[in-house]
């Protein structure tokens, strides 16, 4: 027996108790007669002590022989310390070791195991098995499971079934960015490894599973952004005789669990916002609404003066940022740079001091008066000390760069609060979107999403106008999932494909056993599918995914711990009937 | 809302209830002034109907058009059925239907949607999605579904954290048949898919996460056997500072948590067999105990007579069949015939019919006497009533064959009960194995397994002497588990290298993250990993997987539903630097 209690787990009750304790030696602290070592484990720290009085002169020099990081066992008797510690959970009491075994050695790590000191990520990533010998990242694991765990109980609950779909399925020419796998056994030919469950979870509603779920890993060969990864996990869900109503109810249901399981948060009904209104009032179709700052639409009341960027514009619209009238011109300068920056793109932005007086000071003094201010200050709701800052041009443009704005300033104002969650449903999406570059439209869900009632016919004529029963579940103005109510017959999905490019030939060699499935009696449905790599890192209070990932992969899609990818061996290959075409 | 209940959910008591329902048709009697529909959806069936006095007409008209496999909705209410069926949990009620609405149309399906009508494994694999809304497959899934959940309550509830390891790792040309994945932004290079999380577990622990599980598919590209699948799942777990004892505990908890959650039986303390020790009383390393059959050794008192069959054999080894002393010569031919047969190989077998009256009958009685055939029976624990069978020749050879006719004949005698379940610990497996074709010794387990304190050196003169602190879970005559504490540094895991043939620097290629691992305090670790699909299966009282499996692959790794593996398009080829070779 390895232990009979944790590192985490002693307290004043055991004292007089004698333990067995194993784990990595924290920090060593020599005063000559007395050695304290911290003993490290998974649930936390142990003083153990050896002094010259009490302990065996050879333990204590083996004592004083142990590096950080070494691997320790000891046995001992818990004793009162002298001088507690209130900080820790077994500040109280310390073990006085009468046996000591080094269970393995160990180099010096290449950065000292603590909660702020990581040694940069570089190291980190290449010794990751050390990295997540850190509280921070050993921490968000732990946080994952117990969120996974959250998630399953409360489905399974719903009476959702877990079903595993398969991996190795097909490439599909039109979803690009498969990562692919050569089958040995069926010469020249492959697998593709799935970027989502999609067409089988809907294959599940063909077959009578009326309530599906999956915590599964889903592939995508892209050029990787910043905080995405090759290889991520989503909660994947689907009902059959479900309505749009239905699956906003059943996930709506999921996310107030996990906040009141997990941050013993209880959650009103989740506000609803469409698409269009979403990017009206913020300019962006996944809000932040912990905090307010909504878009002031300036167009009817700044427009028609004399000044020229205003009525030539598109949209005019401002927002109110609490407190910041008191901005220096040296600081509204920066501002105005921050906004023509190249990632932000505005022209220039006028602003309005709302002073505590009263008055106002802007930038187009010269071309509004005071009234008109006001009407500005009482469209974008500032209040006396507010900053407005309006942007103007072309709508989607100017409503990206606002939106930008407004999160800038809120991460600034320290708006954006970790501890806060405010999630809302964004709905009725566009269906199709313009591809800027071919001129085509594409599907902005996927090709499976249905258009609303009714709106089908507006594909030939304004596509882009055709809105979708597609939604999306928003946090803390992070996308957290999306979903939508699918085409269940064949006439419609071929409609769609056809609408999407695909002559039928394609549409057949491709979603063929899809579209033969719908002539079996396909029930309708819907779904959504959750980002769980995101999900967990916003319920855990922070932005970035990749501590949350036990060995996640860098921007170029590799994992520098194992050195992968790698090359194989030529025999391999042969094996494969491949040939390297460098 | 598309139903206000299920179809497997009224009762007496919602008699008078006004309901929607939606689900299938699944059968329609029609008798001209009536029509009965069965309405079926995951939940059961319900019967609807409809009459020439009490529905509109046109309805009527309209419920006679339905065929099978229609996806409806109706309204109705909720009445009490004049001919009650008791086999039905809602056989007590019906619903007059005052509104029907046919949500999708069917086409005739390629099989009728029955418990035992399943038109044949081709056109159910082709037509999976219609195979799933019969009751044996979708119950299965359903099951398999329950059993995964109570493994994660059980597991979370013993403080193991579930932690995701990646999918795209690094391929070991040791590890042959590993599936490959090109990498497009990394020319030339590829990643391959886990044939385990082996190293990652092991990493894990390393990392501090002292307990840790994942259910997770893992990949093998091998030539399928029957009931063998390229991508399979797996629950995998390791733990540190842990001995074999303690791994043994944690999961043989985990076996006897599902047989009392999933099937109420109580379970006391798992027997526990050497590997040697299973070998020689059931010829198998992973004997079926719920039947007793056990081998008894015959060398010392069947050789040295004249019998020269016997006498030139390593071993003599017999089972007494319980009862069969009443075949007949030609049943017993039969038998003789069985064992001949090449997958089972033996040579021949001799026979002793232990009679009623006390007698026996041998095909050897020339060779023996009644004292001796006395003694036999003993060693075999044969009654009056029983045949024993004996085989002989080479040690292993002959206990294969006679644990082959064990099986079959329990299999005979119907002893091989389904809802009857006996777990056992198979312990202290050999540590090599030699190859018969090459001569070279490769890991039972893995590489990482470690031997019996104090065997290192037997490495050198006599490999196959040594043992390995592994164990398998062995269920019902299936290995469920195996496991095996670790080696946890990297001298002896350097010399297990050797002793594999691996040069160190392939060993440094292909692990060297995980020797480094090992020098920065890797802990004592070990663990066991369970086959899902075949756990799944044993606890559904079932042999084959592979209805267990919401979408299989056949016997050449292909999803005939789907048409997968297939061609992909040049581009993809030539993005991914890659030219077929055929």
């Amino acid at each position: 027996m390895y232990r009979s209690h944790t590192c985490g787990e002693l307290r004043d009750s055991h004292v007089n108790e004698e333990v067995t304790l194993s784990g990595w030696v924290h920090k060593t602290r020599d005063k000559g007669f007395v050695v304290w070592i911290d003993l490290r484990d998974r649930y936390g720290i142990t003083q153990l002590v050896f002094d010259g009085e009490r302990s065996d002169a050879d333990m204590l020099e083996k004592a004083r022989s142990l590096s950080r990081e070494y691997v320790i066992q000891v046995k001992g008797k818990v004793i009162e310390r002298a001088s507690k510690n209130p900080n820790m959970p077994t500040g109280n009491v310390e073990i006085l070791v009468t046996e000591l075994q080094v269970l393995n050695e160990a180099l010096l790590p290449p950065f000292t195991i603590e909660d702020q000191t990581d040694g940069g990520d570089d190291l980190r990533m290449k010794y990751r098995y050390l990295d997540i010998r850190r509280n921070p990242v050993k921490n968000n694991l732990i946080f994952r499971s117990q969120v996974t765990m959250e998630v399953r109980k409360y489905l399974a609950g719903q009476g959702f079934i877990e079903v595993e779909t398969p991996y190795l399925i097909k490439s599909t020419p039109e979803g690009a960015r498969d990562f692919v796998v050569p089958s040995r056994m069926n010469e020249g030919q492959f697998y593709a490894l799935p970027q989502s469950p999609q067409t089988f979870k809907q294959l599940l509603m063909v077959g009578g599973l009326d309530k599906y779920f999956q915590i599964v890993k889903c592939f995508r060969d892209e050029d990787l952004r910043a905080d995405r990864q090759p290889e991520f996990t989503q909660i994947d869900c689907e009902m059959a005789f479900a309505e749009q109503e239905d699956v906003l109810q059943a996930f709506e249901g999921l996310i107030k669990h996990l906040l009141k399981n997990i941050h013993q948060v209880e959650t009103g009904p989740f506000p609803r916002l469409t698409y269009d209104e979403a990017l009206r009032r913020y300019g962006s179709d996944k809000p932040d609404i912990r905090f307010g700052m909504e878009f002031g639409e300036l167009n009817k009341i700044a427009q028609h003066k004399d000044f020229k960027v205003f009525n030539s514009a598109e949209l005019v619209v401002g927002i109110a940022v609490p407190g910041a009238a008191s901005y220096s011109r040296k600081e509204i300068d920066a501002l105005i740079d921050w906004v023509r920056r190249p990632q932000v793109g505005a022209k220039g932005m006028v602003y309005v001091k709302c002073n505590e007086d009263g008055s106002f000071k802007s930038s187009v003094d010269k071309f509004y008066t005071a009234e008109d201010l006001e009407q500005w200050a009482a469209a974008t709701g500032a209040k006396a000390g507010d900053l407005i800052c309006v942007l103007s041009g072309e709508v989607n443009a100017t409503r990206s760069q606002l939106s930008a704005l407004r999160m800038e300033m809120a991460e600034r104002l320290g708006l954006r609060k970790p501890d806060v969650f405010a999630p809302l449903w964004v709905l009725d999406f566009p269906l199709l979107e313009l591809d800027e570059e071919t001129g085509r439209y594409h599907a902005m869900h996927h090709p499976f999403t249905s258009p609303k009632p009714g709106q089908l016919e507006l594909l030939d004529t304004a596509p882009g106008e055709v809105r979708a029963n597609a939604y999306d579940l928003v946090l803390n103005g992070n996308e957290i999932g999306g979903g939508s109510i699918r085409i269940h017959d064949k006439e419609t999905q071929a409609t769609m494909f056809k609408h999407l490019g695909f002559t039928p030939e394609e549409a057949r060699a491709q979603f063929g056993f899809l579209m033969d499935a719908f002539q079996y009696g396909a029930p309708p449905h819907g779904g959504i599918a959750f980002g769980l790599d995101r999900l967990v890192a916003i319920l855990g209070g922070q932005e970035t995914i990749r501590d949350f990932i036990a060995f996640p992969k860098n921007n170029s899609g590799r994992d520098v711990m194992i050195d992968a990818p790698a090359s194989i061996d030529e025999a391999q290959l042969k094996e494969l009937n491949l040939k390297l075409d460098l």
